[in-house]
């Protein structure tokens, strides 16, 4: 038995994308979050429902390969499937696929569920993975982690508060906001002329309305790979590395 | 003859709202453009066409009026017609409508068309009305102004740093962002137990990527109404009134 996919499509218009006409990262996260909240929907799997259980969703890990950004107008499919899980994690992968069937971008998410009793990871209920016909494995796979940052690396930092829409319907900042962060403390023209190609990211600790996050960065060196801190206070909050192309 | 009216449908999802689940303001405005935009490219009005006369369009000013504001996962229609103009201005009027018909916000937007030549207004290019087969008219209807606020007011203030996905395709601030810096600056208590019922905002000057603009305002009081200045240094980019009202 395989798990169920599920797929809906999307047009990228005007303001989710940068200045070079192309879907940003953080759109791309808030993209395939969707269809996973579709799919969600389609089987019943309300937050509510989830909540009954005494426990959220929450990601973990990321790891998120680009072939190339959609630019504004282009019709685009976004697909997913809750393909693994085991006692405590569950292994979630994501497609974006153009009009032409080509894959643009593959991202695979590691999720847990927290109880809201105790604010700690639980057991993931039976109840809220059923519907998924997803089988339950023994070892998941593993993401690839951020690099380590050696200590004696002198990082340069942007503070950034945390806004009231920054927040989203569950009270949580949307996790796609840390790649405004992460990104915007590179420079414009960087930006404007590269394209990520690979994301590793951790989320360690919550971040909340009113803090002030920093968020450090070591510049994409002659590998044209880029190092990220958020830290809330001494509180590491994420951390993430990117690898990047020149724009073709 | 009557302007050609065009409309677009419109699924709310979940980073398009606030923590109560609502559509938010910056949202709304980033909708009207959007359908406004599906209009021009319906018409053959494609950016580069109306660069191509030498200019490009600017809103000056919004009157929108909101009843209600839709909520994740709901259906709506977005409608807009290019109502009236003439030689120097454009008159356009948007609509949000609900899934059995009611209208749930209604806007009017003053636009002119700036020369790339010299930064300044230029006579509207007929070629680029044409198309929407709408009539010249003398005199265009106003749309209310900000009030304006009484120098001897102390308006308490917060710094927001202009970010790199706060720039378009074209290059300037989406306008929408204005009202994230705007509302934000408000406690967020406030916007979680109110909804904007009456927004009068008008652009004055561009601000720019690199720059930190000082959102300005004065909390509502009594009457539920307030004010908003944004300025980059001493130059006023948009300034707004807005009244609220209690959610129900």
């Amino acid at each position: 038995m395989a798990a169920n996919e599920f797929s809906t499509s999307h047009r990228v218009v005007y303001y989710e994308v940068d200045d070079t006409g192309h879907l940003t990262l953080a759109m791309l996260i808030n993209l395939f979050v969707l269809v996973s909240e579709d799919q969600n929907a389609a089987l019943a799997l309300s937050t509510e429902f989830v909540q009954s259980h005494g426990v959220g969703w929450v990601v973990t890990q990321y790891h998120i390969q680009v072939t190339a950004l959609p630019q504004t107008g282009d019709q685009v499919t976004l697909k997913t499937r809750a393909t693994a899980y085991n006692k405590y994690f569950a292994y979630r992968e994501y497609w974006l696929v153009d009009a032409a069937g080509n894959e643009l971008a593959y991202a695979e998410g590691i999720w847990v569920t927290m109880s809201y009793a105790n604010r700690k990871i639980a057991a993931i209920p039976a109840e809220i993975m059923a519907p998924y016909q997803t089988e339950p494995v023994v070892r998941l796979p593993r993401l690839p982690r951020p690099d380590r940052v050696a200590d004696e690396v002198t990082m340069a930092e942007k503070p950034y508060a945390v806004r009231y829409f920054d927040i989203d319907n569950n009270g949580h900042v949307n996790n796609a906001h840390y790649f405004d962060w992460m990104l915007d403390a590179l420079p414009a023209d960087f930006l404007r002329g590269h394209q990520p190609t690979d994301i590793r990211i951790r989320y360690e600790n919550e971040v909340k309305y009113g803090q002030t996050v920093t968020s450090a960065y070591v510049q994409p060196d002659e590998s044209l790979t880029s190092q990220h801190l958020i830290h809330s206070g001494n509180v590491l909050a994420a951390n993430a590395t990117i690898k990047w192309q020149k724009k073709a």
